[in-house]
């Protein structure tokens, strides 16, 4: 007999499991804040939890708390004022090392059924989440909804639908039947349990507090593993409101909580003690290589699945499509002030300039045309406001300032900083655009997160095309994009990006951008160049996060 | 259209995806070495074909020839007097690359179909391979048929059913199609690319020369890879037969036959540097914890797909077939003088005995009567030696002796040295049966690789089981047994393997042993302790040999 919340949530999940099969679109949560999607109070029940939050501390029950802690600083500027419970992560690891036995006995099904029900009632929770997230990472409104609570679901959903498909091949049991010939056939029942690997670390990162988060908890979660999540302690809250909602799914059927915990820590020791513990099988993280290596380097206990830094690229040859290329590229060098894994940092163009609808276009005129793109596109306060969001780090905002400064290249667009009114204490930034010569390796070749890029001057596309592959090679990309009209640019290109293992996108002009990836369809990295050793999601992502063990008898 | 391999072979696909979908008993490849399967004159074909690689040089055509190496000892004391091409492995390494261009082109089906066949012509060598791993391992004859030849052929198949199951979810292309509300939808054309990680490098071993390495053969080149074999110094010639049949295939096929070679080196600093090269992106090792932990440790630019040491142990609560159990057990730690990764080695007995079918039997009863039932079942000569074989190393028959010192525990059954007339130069010993309290830690704690057994004294059954799990945590283990009539204690017995992850077989006493493991049922290793951080064969040993790249535009 089936687990009632695996026959409840069936439909959502054969719908997940045609999409990864065909990879269209698909989505079962809508992006669109609508009430008639999200019901006629959504909006405003969903802020008015999210303020309830605000100047409080945020409950959890979990074992082992020593007190409370938290200082996130919104980058809007507003007081958040939440403390979190602060444990002793030993506590965590063995509470949930323990939960695990009841989590391996509800079997596949009961786990994917969970787990779907976890993530329809995080789906009801997507104002609220989408507010948490905007104001603790600096994202604007609708990004923040969007990335934040929906195409975050849609992410964890994929990783269940992958777990469950895995998981699924593995028989409960099977009769091993042998022929012996005129004798009697040798007959033996055997039995396949899934066991999940041991208790996994999701770390989080600042900038994208779900949408990175989820698919590692929930990959881990599904095949049977106990789940500690490590916020970023600037993003605590929408783990926190993740985590709550999670534990009272587990309670409410019959599985001990502690199977999901958080363990809230501004110490790197702690983090490095858990990520080390001989219970912790796996680890997920995005962040940065400083870290993210001495991860792999040092967990020799746990699977690591990381997201590092990387130099995304695009390549410009030629278009027919001028201007709506341009305001393709504008629009995601603005996204976020540039704050994304997926950001384009490298704009590679031939120094003879490129073909277009529009005419021959120089160098230099691709530079100040683009520059220009992205004044225009910001030219409207609340354009801006709600495109850009703020700065979600300081550092970010020394990059930008010693981008402006000109000693990175020379400046084509200088970043701007606005005063949004609805925010006074918001960093806000406009994207800094700089031009370089492909030999000024120093400048682009090195991952400078936010809203700085480099319109590097290559001998031709030929050369571009190379230089694309090596900085992928070498530093890593998620992400590499071509704008050409040329059949055998694009072979060459598609190519170069076989070799390298990139994503590539192909003379992106309209509502489709570069730094976007949808699930269900897109693969987030492929985990074969040094910005990640993994891929959301793929079977990769989730076979090894579980094992099979069996037993054999006579019948 | 197809690839014509893969019409041809459909059938044995569909057969080995039906297999691992429900691993009941299946296999194409026949075990025994009967004319009716492999025709009237494949037996005295197969050793001819043997025959004649004896004493000559063993071409294969392979890049970067420096000269001829090799010097295989036969365990049976004749002389093999064959050389291999001894090959630059800078050189091996760029061929493969180069190769893999063409193997990607080829596609899953094209690569899945070219695998199946040269599976197919494989299995048309198998007397000859059978001779190539007796001879060079020191296993009996039909052992050396078996394992060397269909079961290693099984194991193969089944890693490529497994990659061509995870590739074949991949589609190959896609319409993305999102709705934008009143304005049309948004459609992108999407193309996904398998693409191999790299070249592949496996390791083999002394004692399973194809058995061993098939496996991750396999699951490398069907995920388009390149592979190089690096053979066990001392069993060469069946990996030469091996690589040479796998390049006529490919040759035949259009495909560069350099995507798979044989580097032939006793120099660790030369495997050392291929497993590290910039260029490999895959190990694949069976052997020892010393030089397994090194790659672990080094191969930073690599998976790892290790299968180490372990110390296998028994439980004995009780049975209700005493001659059966012993029998079996027996027969267990004779087969190729215990030197199998799936040996028992410790067999955990309460110190106050056990009941049995035949009354109450001491612990001094059931080590005397095991002891009694090893020297029955090698009674005569000519079991003896079909079971025996030789010793595959001086290293092993010194084991062997220092157990026979007495040093290591009381000798209950000391192993004899036997003279094989057929083969005068063979080292043939039987097993040795040592007595040891549980408290002797450093006897019984570590892999005695061979025809060493421990017969451990616990506290009682609870103890045994505990102990069980211990050594398994702790050291590893590929099987453990439990003998007993209690369902509590199977109980008990089943959730410590569910806890150590290890493979548990209940009451064998008939045709079936714990050191077999059955391919497209059996999987052998968890991949959960630390005898081996993969499992054969399972989606997790495939889904990361390759990547996704994608690319998209707009239609």
């Amino acid at each position: 007999m089936s687990h009632p919340l695996f026959e409840k949530h069936r439909a959502t999940l054969d719908a997940a499991l045609h999409a990864i099969a065909t990879r269209g679109y698909w989505s079962p949560y809508s992006e669109m804040p609508s009430p008639k999607v999200y019901g006629e109070t959504a909006a405003a029940d969903g802020k008015a939890a999210y303020e309830a939050h605000v100047g409080h501390p945020f409950e959890l029950d979990q074992p082992g708390q020593l007190g409370w802690t938290g200082a996130e600083a919104s980058p809007y500027g507003v007081a958040l004022d939440v403390k979190y419970p602060l444990c002793d992560h030993e506590a965590l690891v063995q509470a949930g090392q323990v939960a695990m036995t009841g989590w391996q006995a509800v079997g596949a099904e009961g786990r994917t059924g969970i787990c779907l029900e976890i993530l329809y009632r995080l789906n009801k929770q997507s104002f609220e989440i989408g507010h948490a997230v905007m104001m603790t990472t600096g994202q604007g409104w609708m990004m923040a909804f969007q990335a934040g609570a929906p195409h975050a679901q849609d992410r964890g959903l994929e990783a269940v639908t992958y777990a469950w498909r895995e998981q699924s091949f593995v028989p409960k049991e099977a009769v091993w039947e042998k022929p012996q010939g005129k004798n009697p056939a040798l007959v033996m029942k055997k039995n396949f349990e899934i066991v999940g690997r041991g208790v996994g670390l999701v770390v989080g990162c600042g900038t994208f507090p779900t949408w990175n988060t989820y698919p590692g908890l929930f990959a881990a979660l599904a095949t049977g593993n106990a789940v500690i999540i490590k916020p970023h302690s600037n993003a605590v809250l929408p783990a926190a409101i993740t985590v709550r909602t999670i534990r009272a799914v587990l309670s409410e059927n019959g599985i001990d909580p502690n199977l999901v915990t958080m363990c809230v820590t501004d110490k790197r020791s702690t983090t490095q003690a858990l990520a080390t513990h001989s219970s912790v099988k796996s680890v997920d993280f995005t962040g940065s290589n400083v870290f993210g290596s001495w991860l792999i380097e040092h967990c020799k206990q746990a699977q690591v699945y990381a997201e590092l830094a990387g130099v995304n690229n695009i390549v410009i040859d030629s278009t027919d499509a001028y201007k709506a290329m341009l305001g393709n590229i504008a629009f995601t060098l603005s996204l976020y002030s540039g704050q994304m894994c997926t950001t384009s940092q490298a704009i590679l163009v031939p120094a003879q300039g490129i073909e277009t609808d529009e005419g021959h276009k120089s160098y230099d005129e691709v530079c100040a045309d683009l520059g220009k793109a992205i004044e225009r596109f910001l030219s409207k306060p609340e354009v801006a406001f709600a495109v850009l969001g703020a700065m979600q780090s300081s550092a970010t905002a020394e990059r930008v300032d010693l981008a402006n400064s000109g000693k990175l290249g020379q400046v084509i667009l200088a970043s701007q900083k606005l005063n949004n009114p609805e925010f006074n204490g918001a960093d806000v930034r406009t994207p800094v655009l700089l031009a370089c010569d492909a030999t000024d390796e120093a400048a682009y070749m090195e991952e400078r997160f936010g809203p700085i890029s480099f319109i590097v001057k290559t001998a031709d596309t030929q050369a571009a095309i190379a230089l694309s592959e090596r900085i992928v090679q070498t530093h890593g990309a998620l992400t590499v994009g071509l704008y050409s009209t040329s059949d055998d640019v694009i072979q060459a290109m598609t190519q170069a990006t076989w070799r390298g293992k990139v994503a590539l996108s192909i003379n992106l002009t309209s509502g489709v951008f570069v730094n976007q990836s949808s699930a269900f369809s897109d693969y987030h990295g492929t985990g074969g160049n040094p910005s990640a050793n993994a891929s959301y999601a793929d079977s990769a992502f989730v076979a090894n996060r579980f094992r099979v063990v069996q037993r054999r008898a006579h019948v």
